[in-house]
């Protein structure tokens, strides 16, 4: 079994912010990141699947068309966005790197084809802080 | 003489957006960069000083002082900010990497002790995309 | 138990290209890939081997001589080469990153000394692509 | 569950000499590592902890609370000091990065707050040469 | 005056090799860049431009309009291509890195729009050796 | 003209002490720098050189060459060294990254072959702090 992973980038505005809390209470928890005006990241994402390489092309998977179907069904919703408003799978969730994994792997999953396994989402939102997610 | 660079790195919200202009043609021009909602990024800001290295310490000057002296007078003005809601010196300005750059160099110039000389002000908005600005 | 993972890097051009298929075929597969002329990369290798600490080292392995080895067995055979033309153990296989993998573990687990366990190769074929493979 | 990784860096000089040999014999097994008078290297010292993200935060843990407590327990008792002489979780070891990254593992573990699970600490001694340990 | 600077990347195969030469010779000058069989890079391509920014747009140069520039002028004729063979603009010149910049200068220059001001072309061949052309 | 950069890399240890100074006066300017057991680095040395292209060869410089003469002449002396204690070029001076890169320069400078025009010294003491010396 190999494991082939595709980077891709997006640009975002997000906030951290608890609607059930007091402003206070947010800024004392999220400090600068509840921000109510907003701030914002350059994303890294890497999409991992696995499989064995078929032996007609040597890949597990086309990484041309795991591109397209990442942009397609994952970048074109967060790239240039707010995540907290205009983004429909993070509706109602607090947008945290963790939460946004999720959101992708749950938003993903689906749209591989058959046979195609998804491995893991690993998301930076800075050099210096990631989240990895596996599923389930 | 000896050119000294710090990075120092924030995360902000803005908007590419003209006011003068009508929202279509907002979009036309600036795409996906005009979203009402805001998108953001991780700057890296490059400062660079220049001078002749001090006999006593080896220093064209102490890099802890400099990025002391940014972050007090820049980073903490813009890093988990809206740069166009947030930021005093970009009001009333267009948010491109460009603008920012420069009056990122008008706030920094005047809080340099006496006799650290500024050579430029290197500001990247993604790792593909980077301006530079030498005053002037 | 300690993971230790050391980088090599080697350039190399190749081509994506299966020869029981017509040239139309290669070229709706495989895309650019194909370009009977050939392209290239800076591909980045990384092994990781593991095991416990020496007592008297406090070394895993000697990383200067895990460099040795894959430089004598692997980067040798695969450095300012043709992978297609050029490399014994890639003769007859399609040389996609994942088979290369495939190809540099087979190459490289018998030439590791008595009681060093290969863990992983991880092959960088560009910053975006990449793979991993762990034996069997 | 979710992992969630933060980097920390540090500066620190050390030498790779085992005191129980001869000169001589530390300059076969370390080369030019066992230098008498030291060298340094600046460390990439990644933190991995795993759980469930918190359905108010949408974090597995606060990230800056994560990187205080490293701060605190790790890098100021590491950063820009010489780690076979000035700290007090290396004594009697030999400063292997294998080692080091035990230590670290050993110091950090129990100042985690309940319920934060260490994964893996992931120790860069330089771009080229890293090891990863998952404890026990 | 602002720079202005984009990154592109491409994958290309080459050769150093100088028909007047025998092999021999090519060999002793070129080494194991002379191989007959190619070899390849991925190459980093910035492209730095300068000018004021213009008041309505806050732009030195719409950066996607750039880049699109580029991509159709530069990377469509060198990406997954063998230099030597395949590209117009290098035909019968060495293939070194010092000449594919200034062919790419030579190339570009001519297809940015009036009042666009090309500073300078800096390609990387590898993480470790690049070059800079500022024309003339 | 074109510039040619060459990146070589070291370890070393250092410490920033003015041994004019007492010990107290040291910690308060250079603070944990002024550490007596030292501390250390991983280094990033960029070479720039310019001149023509040879047309014989496409190179302003053979890079291997200008790898050999730096690591003979440079890194030999300085990777795996205590910048204080073990370099003749640096003998007397305080080590400051402004002070190395001068030194490197001086000691580099003289030889290169005739020809060859060294236009800069670019060294990195960490990711976030370099500097940069034109000589004269």
């Amino acid at each position: 079994m190999i494991y082939l992973t595709r980077l891709e980038q997006f640009n975002a505005a997000h906030q951290l912010y608890n609607s059930d809390w007091s402003a206070a209470k947010n800024e004392e928890v999220f400090g600068k990141c509840a921000n109510k005006n907003w701030h914002g990241h350059n994303y890294d994402l890497f999409v991992t699947i696995k499989g064995d390489p078929h032996p007609d092309t040597g890949f597990v998977f086309d990484v041309k068309k795991l591109s397209k179907i990442i942009r397609e069904h994952i970048v074109s919703k967060i790239d240039h966005k707010n995540l907290n408003m205009d983004v429909d799978f993070m509706r109602g969730k607090l947008c945290s790197t963790e939460n946004l994994a999720i959101g992708i792997w749950n938003e993903l999953s689906p749209n591989l084809p058959n046979g195609v396994l998804l491995h893991s989402i690993k998301l930076y939102e800075t050099p210096r802080v990631f989240v990895e997610y596996f599923g389930g």
